[in-house]
């Protein structure tokens, strides 16, 4: 089951009205079938990219159930949750699989730091009230805790249903670690765009990303061509794709991918306040990557 | 109106039935009634230290309207929000406003990183959408959002009703800047427990702090002392509370002083899920500390 | 004999010929004449200002020597020794010692991080080589090295003559751990400018500092204000002089120092490459600073 | 000629008497011709790995003469320059160039902190003193400096012999960012053990590293594989010998490298204090690690 999920994992951004700021789950859709025409290999709706933080509880699940109906078991579908409380991330991870995920990726957030022990308990609660596998997601700059490779390894081993992890720290030596950690049996995921290339180098399953939104031909070529062992050819992709994963990264995935889009003249709105529209500089040098992609 | 704020300013911790995990209103009160006849100067509730990171709307409401009829207006009363949007954090500012706040305490809440503008924007809205003062918040290590002292005197400068600052960083330079750059014309207060000693020397008007919860002689024999300018008994009785600073700050301000009620016999329940109660060690720890303390 | 350094200890610049660059020995003994009319409490040559990193051992030993004797016992002196090797800072210590240095402080410096085994046997040899008292004296900026409070402590135990600690990282927080692990018994003295009132507020027992270099008159006024327990002047007259203490912390103690001392008319030459003199925009406001405080 | 430098670049260590601590040059000649024999494709002395740092100049300039005399042109030497002042090391950069290095690398080192153009001039300044090519490395964790890609790049296009660069910092989108910061043009190697694999497929020239001291085979056959485009191999060879790689950086190479060449019955003597042997239990770990690569 866990070995499912490979390639490029698309993170659809949440689109919202324009003209209410409420979600528009009919662009959502259309934004999905574009991503599976793109040819990603995996959908992972409610990430960091589509602003589950500033979702309610009930756009959350409107969110949840419209994208695994738009994917129509294409693909397997990840549904991103990332609650303070464990009750609440509990509550939605029954709720997405009850609605047909095929598997939930869990980001514990932080106010207050946790402990190790803290995390652990946080995820065995997630693992014994649901029965599809759990993608573990590390990301302290969005969520405020860093999972050490050998925590991540601990919680491999104690909790069943977590057997794949997400890393989006940036470093790559902890993607080395978690696989000496794990005798390389736990498949694990790059997060953090701009280390693409060498994730999948050190042997990474998949590529989670929200790039696709805006062009899902890059991504795939990068990974096929990893996948053949063409690292020239892996090499000349990534680094044409790289300024784009950059600007991404630097000026906030839903800001800049939403403003991309309206470059493409697909409206998906803005992001939520306190977010706003990507400035007007930044938008002229999406413009000219976007451009220079599609020449 | 600004001023009205000074000395010790105590952050209650927010019980929660020992049956059920539900919010203990009857208790709060009481442990209200305990602060005031220690003598504090002002009240927080729903704070840091008050898990309001981890209440629902509903419970969030509850705890703030108790909390200020519980004051009965006899100090100050400040309402702590820290909510992931503006449009929360503008619909709660409002509803304290209405239920008799003095002011309010507003952390912006990072799940992206905020730019600069975009946080001026946070508390411009907010404060365009209240009557009564704001107290700015920065705290990084819970909230992600680092604000540099010159982007606090900015909002200061731009955005009318915020009046105070209070600063967790823990670096006493970020209150010489503050200081410096609003020629000092803009009260601060310490917000990190071990920082008092230096920050009161510094010249912050008060002390935001979950110690009284647990001793609130010490923190005022420390206010009182620094204000007649009796340094050596200022520094008697800081390093006399500094290892009860450093615990509850190094296991957690909401753990620890629950832990710590609990050992005075004064039951607030457990911290909510994935906080975890204590650990047998620390308590150990803290239980001699309490002890020493009331010796 | 650990108590007699308190005060503020003033530390030199090492003036170079602006002729040839070579070192100064006669504006050497002429500063040193100016800082003890300006009624400095101790004088500490080849400290971090003094540019011992970039003199030659030749060039050391005759710094050291000048100013001792230009020192004449009318206060304490400590000289500074931050060597790469063990065996260098025993030679080094020794000099000095049979020279007539009442102190030594000694900054262990990296290329290769040291673990704490490294660096208490680097002071143990140096202890056991004199009979002089050591300054420890720690300084990561600029030695790479970090040594934690409880390190400290351990040293202070572990090395007879090692009686006094010198703090230099800015956070007031090892202070007070170093007062606690150390049960107040070890003097400790404030390396880090701009934290002066802060460390004389936490109970240091002197400050180290080259600003008495272009003004003694208020790093004194602040410690004799601190003595009365003369709160309110002592902050007066720390926020006076703190923008003339940022910019030698910013800009470099001994490229600012310089730059400032050719304002004042008293020529000690420039720093050495890859140091340069001070830039064009920051001596304008150095200028403007120090006309401000001469004012 | 930048361009000579390719594949695995071998840092001897710097062999010391284990009677007098002095330095034994028969023993570096014995260690450079089992380097050559090992197969790598360049020989760099008195890197970091060679205690540079720990030599008087007499013994720097014996360890030049020696180790370019002992490789006898069969390879490219370039000698490791890093002075705290531009003097000390335009004199080193003359003498190696007189005695046929074939490169010089050059790292800053600070005491005080340097700022962008007192590192511009600093490799100007060399540039200028010699006719040989200069790699510029960048070594934050031991220099105190760290160079950003931008300022590197500048410095490449602003010094004409500086046509190398060396990256230590362990941090694979400072590759990618030189890289597009100069068109691909300037060939960089990577410094940084653990980062051999994902150096190599973002396109790094080469590898510099002392692990050829202990095993040569390793690190060319994953260059080889690198080279060939056969990742699976690459993978395989670099999870092998990932542990050797993860060890020597954790204790320290000049440590660690000492300890194993005494493990394989090569003395080559201890490192200089105040750096110590290599801990009992680490030479354990060393001893259990070497055994599996030779098994």
């Amino acid at each position: 089951m866990s070995t499912q999920f490979h390639g490029i994992i698309a993170y659809p951004i949440t689109p919202f009205s324009s003209r209410d700021g409420s979600v528009d789950l009919a662009t959502l859709e259309k934004l999905i079938d574009r991503l599976l025409a793109g040819g990603v290999h995996a959908i992972a709706p409610l990430g960091s990219a589509g602003e589950s933080a500033y979702l309610s509880d009930e756009e959350w699940e409107a969110v949840a159930s419209t994208s695994i109906k738009a994917v129509e078991k294409r693909v397997p579908t990840v549904v991103g949750i990332s609650d303070l409380t464990t009750e609440n991330a509990i509550r939605k991870a029954r709720f997405a699989e009850r609605a047909g995920a095929d598997a939930v990726m869990v980001l514990p957030v932080s106010y207050w730091k946790l402990n190790d022990e803290e995390i652990v308990l946080h995820y065995a609660a997630i693992g014994n009230a649901i029965g599809i596998p759990i993608m573990l997601y590390n990301n302290p700059a969005t969520s405020g805790i860093d999972m050490s490779p050998a925590l991540i390894a601990r919680i491999c081993r104690e909790v069943d249903n977590v057997t794949m992890v997400k890393e989006s720290t940036g470093d790559i030596q902890r993607m080395h670690r978690l696989s000496q950690l794990t005798d390389g049996a736990v498949p694990f995921y790059n997060g953090s765009n701009p280390l693409a290339l060498a994730a999948l180098a050190a042997g990474a399953t998949g590529w989670c990303t929200a790039a696709p939104n805006l062009n899902a031909a890059l991504p795939i070529a990068l990974y096929d061509a990893m996948r053949k062992g063409d690292l020239e050819s892996a090499r000349t992709v990534f680094y044409k794709q790289l300024p784009l994963l950059q600007l991404i990264v630097k000026s906030g995935l839903p800001t800049t991918v939403k403003a991309g889009l309206r470059l493409l003249d697909f409206d998906a709105g803005s992001p939520r306040a306190p977010l706003q529209p990507l400035s007007a500089d930044a938008t002229k040098e999406l413009s000219a990557i976007l451009s220079a992609l599609s020449a």
